[in-house]
């Protein structure tokens, strides 16, 4: 199959690159000279162009950073249609926009494409960096049964779960729920090891007591926050890699801008995205998001 | 063996009950005459008195409501040890104290009882008036290695899981540091819920992404607050039975005067013991704790 | 001086009485007949259309509702320009937003107006409906200081106190911070009475004691939340009149809003906004946001 | 008037000495010899013992750092009233305790002082050293309108406010709600100037506008938190003096105690705790508490 992949970040180049490993025929393309020749160098073909690169493709895929981009590649500058991408893809076409953004953006754009004829499907992916390279990332996916049939092959080759969480936007709203609810345990996590420490206690041995408990979480599963409890977790690696403080308070932004937006009440989330900015304002912000525990610890002044 | 159980609540009174069905000698009290007659009913023999209770006893077991009462229990009304419970236990014998209190009030009672030539434990239970009666209860023992060891068999008539926190006083401050975490967990999963649904949603899909992601807890797997995600979840039966609101605003009330003995900062822990008190104060107190999603959605005025 | 005013809401319409009555030749204009009806009444001359309206003013005041209504107004549907009221004032007109909108919004106008030579100034107000058809308004102005000076006359024919809070857009950001301050500063007063009433203290007497000493605030001056401590207050008029919660939480959801674009922590703020989203999803939302105060009280269930 | 004072640290101290230069006779003590010493050499008469400070005394004032403290010098150490120096007071003496304590103790040591005919009340100060140094203290008093007319003499030479907030106890409570509410407004006062800045405004002017709006408090008024906005402020002199970020979070952690017995919800004052001590584990907790801010801006990591 003939795919465009728009994107070649962190994530978009493993993800693009396994696609071409799988057989497709990938035509990839990023704003930035230096992440092309990145993953030129890894066996990718490089286009002239978005407009080159979506040429005769059966299926583009865009993974951006922000509803901002998303809305300026597909609907150009003006936010009119002039100048966006979509003029120039060819109905009939399946877009899989991945990038992580505003649920109103996706439908924006999917309003735009479908009066194009083309079909636009949001499909956020969790599973950071190490998922995009293993092809193990999970996809929430906003999209008619149809729609997420049609794509259901190629998202299969960079990821291992598939949800269909509802129409388009859906797979946005799903994705950032389930981070605002990750953003709460790890901080609740982090609360209750640090008092139970604060009181004597081993942080592996409550650690151990809450997992097998009704505290029982994720993060106690697969990424306990307190260092030296999970050999393989951020905490036991100075909070190396995983999944930035910064990505998380950016989750967590979009969380709170929807929940303005539908009159939501969300009082943990709101206060979470507020511990995580504090904590990257006195420069945590490019540690796993984990280290949020340190900020509930006594520290050497 | 012959014990000695004070205490016939919901909870301590299927405990009793299950230990003389397991072939113990229990002589029973309460100070509540309806309480004591319920049991007597149900096979247990009943003593005069707590003192009367405790005679020959080799293991005395309670399970009170707050610390004042297990104060006043064992130390007497002056706190002072005279016309305390403790006078009249026999030296070497074992008390077990199965009450959710405060582990300052523990390590006091333990340091009376020490003196005494005593062996006090705490052995804080969760699992519920459900567990009681099923004899599956989860124990968070503080207690020595020893001195757990002597109590095992005793608590493995009453519970399926007995947890080793530390030493005295550890019990409570890992049933309070779980607890704690149990309610962030809940209140994070109802706004994760209730925002999707103000999306448009289905709280049943929405629900089985997460649980199966990164914000998976034991609120998803075993008792969603959304109604009729899960059949046999409170929710689904009006948020009745269960685990009532105004046990979990006491047990994040211990909580959070744990946090202030000890300086501990605890921002989520701190605003859900508030977000409980105000669902309590409108009236759902009686309700399970899983309620709490109601007052995150809209409601008829 | 000829004024074109469009917005005839329970603000809009008694400013623009205000500035005829002060010898103006105002022509009003909303897409709402009924409001041109009314204000008819009250003696504004009706344009037949927006475009009419601003034919020869020299200044143009609106005062609409929300974000995209303005940028529907002054820039058309599309977002271009394009159908947009900017086409169809003259170069070199005042054009003052009362509107409390997102900062960027005032700003991404004010851009296009300085394109077509237009004076784009945002002057968000506070003192509510009381002080609209009194004229005793507080404007927060964003402008340059020459802008101020050619606006200031009129302002002050609706006004009483005029700031300047810096460049275009810097008024809605003043506004936005005043508001969330006194949000989080109404609850907090709450709170504090009703702690203390709780404890048996007389609301009257704690209200004085705290309003003179380092608790003192707006609200214990001027707006007590707690029913008969204040004559005039709308707490003692059963939360009837004064500034809505629904309004509060506008204004607290455009804070969350910018503290999400500028990446600032607004732990308070944030909290804020989600407790009166709970107090309008229960139905208190036409109360006066004062009424946050029976949230935090024991009610009959 | 003969008089006993116990506790002479940084208030305890100079209001002793105010009372002494009034020209009562002052019998002085302190656990500590060289506090005794210090204050010595200011003039005051030191007795041997709290027991020899108040034989003969016709009011005794006691200014002690926390609850245990006064418990332990009143009713002695276990708590039963023997070994306390109630035991050594004449009857028909007043007590005045000016320690900012639990009210539940206040109320505890006035049963145990009524018992043995003796007049105890609560009068906790606010002020500050300079407040104390300069007589210029406020006193909030729990006492019955008999005992408050009997304190008030003595009460002038050391303060210039003197509030009646209720019956024992009340004094405590009405000093706990009035600092829950500063140090509610502290925080809030920070995030919104943070806001502003963040968006580009001045401090000073956002910091004026505020102050003359609804947002105005305390904190705008005599305290700005914000370096260089405020003279004579903390915030410009390094947060050095003022009021310890520790104590803050003692009174808040008094608060929180308080409204858990009960059953208030207090969800920003709870918040308010947990923020001071992370501040405080930060290595902030000798710094004045206006110094908060700075856990809300971005810093060099």
């Amino acid at each position: 199959m003939k795919i465009a992949f728009i994107g070649l970040g962190h994530m978009g180049g493993p993800m693009a690159v396994n696609l071409q490993k799988a057989g497709h025929s990938v035509a990839a393309f990023d704003l930035s000279k230096p992440a092309c020749d990145k993953f030129a160098a890894a066996g990718l073909t490089i286009a002239a162009s978005a407009e080159a690169a979506v040429q005769g493709a059966e299926v583009v895929i865009s993974m951006l950073p922000a509803s901002r981009h998303v809305q300026a590649l597909y609907l150009g500058a003006g936010a009119t249609g002039e100048g966006g991408l979509l003029a120039h893809i060819a109905p009939g076409t399946l877009v899989i926009d991945s990038s992580t953004i505003a649920a109103a953006t996706s439908q924006q754009v999917a309003r735009a494409a479908d009066a194009a004829g083309i079909d636009f499907i949001d499909a956020p992916v969790s599973g950071g960096t190490g998922g995009a390279i293993a092809g193990t990332l999970t996809f929430m996916v906003g999209a008619s049964a149809a729609q997420l049939e049609r794509a259901r092959p190629v998202l299969e080759k960079m990821g291992s779960n598939i949800f269909h969480a509802g129409s388009v936007g859906a797979g946005q709203t799903a994705k950032i729920c389930n981070n605002m609810l990750l953003g709460i345990l790890m901080i609740g996590t982090s609360e209750a090891i640090a008092l139970g420490v604060a009181n004597g206690l081993d942080p592996r041995v409550l650690s151990e007591i809450m997992r097998r408990s009704s505290g029982g979480n994720w993060a106690l599963e697969k990424y306990n926050p307190w260092p030296g409890v999970q050999e393989n977790a951020p905490s036991s690696k100075d909070y190396a890699g995983g999944f930035g403080t910064d990505l998380m308070l950016k989750d967590l932004g979009l969380a709170q801008e929807n929940a303005g937006a539908v009159q939501a009440s969300t009082p943990l989330g709101g206060l979470a995205r507020s511990l995580y900015a504090m904590h990257s304002m006195s420069g945590h912000g490019g540690l796993d998001f984990s280290s949020i525990v340190q900020s509930l610890q006594k520290r050497a002044s």
